[in-house]
């Protein structure tokens, strides 16, 4: 199969690459390089079957040039900061909603028709019901990121009635492990390196989120693929567990050797838009017979150790 | 108060100028007279507590210009074109979701905190649960123009949590009544003005929609403005009947004493992303203290009756 990756020099897009690469994949990474490193397709860019174009998804022209003769699009490109949209909304409309739209454009103008994507826990809003099912109550948004990943399910489950197109929609919860470069294990690392006394935390610390390693992820999104037959395809990708805000601090300063002080800002969300419990029903994805090699705590480790042996991640992110 | 009403000049929207003005608000229409009509607004225009701003929804500096000073936005503007999406993608993104996010903005510079949206029951899909309730399963998309008016949702309630303001949602059933100007009704008349001996029928004249008359639609809508408090609040709008295509066909026949030959193209769907069966649970408008005037059968005769005498509107669109 030729498939284009769209953030293929990002995080979870970087490992997605790879793992296609490796089952015998045809692999474009598409990529403007602003918040992805080429230093994250060093691997890749050893295989024959491998090509990087350096681009946007703001650029359709240049879309619909990269997805000639693709069987596949695994869109991962996306503005991923949950906790900013408020500083500038329309990141969020124009990075994820307009590209989604010129996404689908691009694979209209060349009768690609099979669609990954990169959707989030965060469509589910303060979620009634914990752990969350796909089938949920119709949610209400609270960020900005979320409204936006939701219009992208919306137009492409409105591509596949209308066009013929075949979606696979993946609602993450937070994704850790080897790259990973923003997100609270990245703030607290850092913070840490600076200040190994203190710690402070946005909120009570008592957040209850839910976390994936990024191998586990990227295994699910090629096993739904393979085994999801609908024209539209949705599932929640997690382990079904949860854990603390505070739970996570105490593995990553055990993991670094350190006791800091913590402090918290208190209150039950860390930042306005911030959802109070995230925790999924990942049943669905299960019931095709995948399953997550890594618990929680291990990613969090695992993410721990990923930055202290990578810290020119940590350096170029500040 | 003092409000704009985007898409003033549009059927629903100078339906609800009217009402306005006559429970004594100061009312701005604004509207690009691409599809609504200056002729609807000559009531309106002999108020001293009207005006009229021709501008579009794509203009945020017009926008926000217009929306200084003012209490609220009911915010109707849209390209409400469903059945033709997938001829023109990019319509329903620009007129529906980038029109509402302009909207927002346009609002957020002046401090306008208050919202009223007209999205559509078109936003549940093919629904699983007949009646459907507002708080129905996470539904899937299946056209363009449904996709648009939930993204404008998930933009106005992210707006709600990100910037404090507070937003009433309206997933309206079809609109019925006078200055009815699209639509199963007017395509109908429209043809058998053209031929009064054959009616021809897109799908197998089973599929079952529901109708409300547009003066029962604005009551509603002010009822809901008035006592809704919440910071979201979201409320389907119907009478909660539903009728067959075949039904309505007979009822605009019989008003208009024709007895046509009917012919269908078959299937269960008239079109691509056409939605089988349409009803909705009104209760929550319910509860608040309104109900509807007119059933559906009254709204569709009405409707004829407007159209007949009014071609000028049916030459118009032609």
């Amino acid at each position: 199969m030729k498939c284009v990756v769209t953030g293929g020099a990002g995080f979870i897009g970087s490992n997605l690459v790879d793992c296609l690469l490796a089952r015998g994949d045809q692999v474009i990474a598409y990529d403007n390089l602003v918040s992805g490193f080429r230093e994250f397709l060093t691997d890749a860019s050893k295989h024959s079957a491998f090509e990087f174009v350096e681009g946007d998804v703001g650029d359709v022209d240049l879309l619909a040039r990269t997805f000639r003769g693709v069987d596949m699009v695994f869109h991962f490109a996306a503005n991923a900061d949950v906790r900013f949209g408020t500083n500038h909304p329309e990141k969020d409309l124009k990075q994820n909603t307009i590209a989604t739209f010129n996404v689908l454009e691009a694979m209209r103008r060349n009768a690609v028709k099979r669609i990954a994507f990169s959707s989030t826990s965060s469509v589910y809003g303060e979620a009634r019901i914990i752990p969350t099912p796909e089938d949920a109550p119709f949610p209400i948004q609270t960020s900005l990121y979320a409204a936006s990943k939701l219009a992208g399910e919306g137009l492409i489950t409105a591509y596949c009635e209308g066009f013929g197109f075949q979606s696979w929609i993946f609602r993450f919860v937070s994704i850790l492990g080897a790259r990973y470069t923003h997100g609270h294990v990245f703030d607290f690392v850092n913070k840490l390196r600076a200040n190994p006394q203190e710690l402070h935390i946005l909120g009570n610390g008592l957040q209850t989120k839910s976390y994936m390693d990024v191998s586990d992820c990227v295994g699910a999104i090629l096993t739904a693929v393979e085994r999801g037959k609908d024209k539209v395809n949705i599932f929640n990708l997690g382990t079904g567990d949860a854990c603390t805000v505070n739970q996570s601090v105490g593995w990553i300063c055990e993991r670094l050797g350190l006791a800091p002080k913590l402090t918290y800002s208190g209150g039950e969300r860390g930042w306005i838009g911030d959802i109070p419990v995230i925790q999924l029903d990942a049943s669905r994805v299960r019931k095709l017979g995948w399953q997550p090699k890594y618990g929680i705590r291990d990613s969090v480790v695992r993410t721990v150790d990923w930055l202290t042996a990578n810290t020119w991640a940590l350096e170029a992110r500040k």
